[in-house]
């Protein structure tokens, strides 16, 4: 989907985030935010906003301030805090009625874990969600064609999204592996470090490797630009019976992709993509992204 | 004070707000903010954002839409809101302990009717602030001077900010022509409709005039940048005995200017504000801004 004024509001955001984290000075953000002004003038709105922010904000922020992994710690303690907690998530979906089910909603909820975008992430925030478990409900609801079209996959691609999240993802994982173990099963990364987005060394911290072949898209994208990404990477896309993408950003990229099998599970954090969804802020998705037919 | 990334938000914000409130289309959006982003890519950060709003983001908009004006409707339905309750509000001033100490507070209440900042603005909200008026303390506190200095003055200049808010600014100002008479009040408006701030087309519909003399800053900044002010206003300004300047737009460009006399009345609506004058979000501000004795 394209990006929007809403979007650029969301550049500029993570622009003043940054400038508190790395503590830039008042001198050095007026040339960053100049720099990025300047290319935002140029570049086409036909593109989604993930490319922009990739290309333009994040690249210029982090080659200004020689930081090219700016959220590292945050999000080593995210991972980490996610895994402490990773046997007592792993007990609710196995104590559950539907392991399936529970699972596939921890792993919705994980996506509330995002510095990226406008809703603050607060340590409590998942544990809560996960004790109103039995009250969530998907606003689109393609839950159903996931399980019938899991009992024929082959080859499934699990795009990540944000760090901490991934832990969750893992586990939503190993539930699909108990259930269909015959599925050969990659889990989709970015390509370099870009806000807190999983790349390969973040999701080897989670150990990702125990229950899928970790794969690169080989790009600075917070989402997933397909035309842009490693001829491996649209490889396995393309052969991958199903492909779960997690999150706004890979969203954003791939929401114009129509084919059977390409499930977006997200939870809706701005209104710019809730419009396009349609959906709601906060609202719970998981949308067979295919051709109406 | 100087602009900075967060005032680059809130420009990106008014171009948000000013797209739906004017149903613009998406092509043109993308072409307004990116004549807005080429001109931010050039401006000096020395300037203060009122005068980057007027002179770019404002200015920008306003030509591109062809509609010079697009809060008509709002202001005028502010300032007919607190129109319609203004004697009930007079009401609660003449029948307090202290009149004038009441209607400086609610003229500061006032404040809080801002388009243009962060915080959203709620019909109810002046109404509540009224009630828990005994509660209201000034974190940076001038009043015994300003009083003091009442005592012996013979010009005032009183710089409105947004409309609505002007109903009760007129309230105390004729609390100060009931207590000092020999007083000659100016009203400073801005010198064309830019965001709420008042104009005097505004003023003249809530009749300022019958307490004050009204005096156009003769520019379309939303906050007084006295170098540019027009000659006329910049000789009120300063032969005039007190100033008070309400709101962060008159902060922002008065703030450098140190004088006895120039009392800068405000509610502290964005940290950036905050963090110069130093105070927090939400905080009451009556600070005489005259070099430190």
């Amino acid at each position: 989907m394209k990006t929007s004024l809403m979007c650029m509001e969301c550049n500029i955001k993570q622009v003043i985030k940054l400038s508190k984290l790395l503590n830039i000075s008042k001198e050095k953000q007026e040339v960053i935010i100049k720099k990025i002004f300047k290319e935002l003038s140029e570049v086409s709105f036909e593109k989604s906003n993930p490319e922009i922010m990739g290309s333009i904000t994040w690249k210029i922020i982090t080659e200004t301030t020689n930081n090219k992994n700016p959220y590292k710690e945050i999000k080593e303690y995210y991972n980490q805090a996610l895994l402490d907690v990773f046997q007592d998530i792993k007990n609710v979906v196995l104590t559950s009625d539907d392991k399936f089910d529970t699972a596939l909603k921890i792993a919705v909820i994980g996506n509330v874990i995002d510095f990226a975008a406008r809703h603050k992430f607060d340590q409590n925030t998942v544990f809560e969600m996960i004790e109103k478990i039995n009250e969530i409900d998907f606003v689109i609801d393609s839950r159903k064609e996931l399980i019938d079209q899991l009992k024929n996959c082959k080859q499934l691609l699990y795009i990540g999204d944000n760090c901490g999240e991934i832990v969750l993802d893992k586990i939503f994982i190993e539930i699909i592996k108990e259930l269909y173990p015959n599925i050969k099963i990659y889990f989709g990364v970015r390509g370099a470090p870009i806000i807190n987005d999983v790349t390969t060394e973040d999701a080897t911290q989670v150990k990702m490797d125990e229950v899928a072949i970790i794969i690169s898209s080989g790009t600075m994208f917070p989402g997933t630009i397909l035309e842009k990404s490693s001829d491996e990477f649209k490889k396995i896309f393309n052969t991958s019976d199903i492909v779960i993408a997690k999150g706004q950003g890979n969203y954003e990229g791939l929401s114009d992709i129509k084919r059977k099998g390409l499930f977006l599970m997200l939870l809706v954090k701005c209104s710019y993509i809730g419009d396009n969804i349609p959906a709601k802020v906060m609202d719970f998705i998981l949308k067979e992204n295919k051709l109406k037919s």
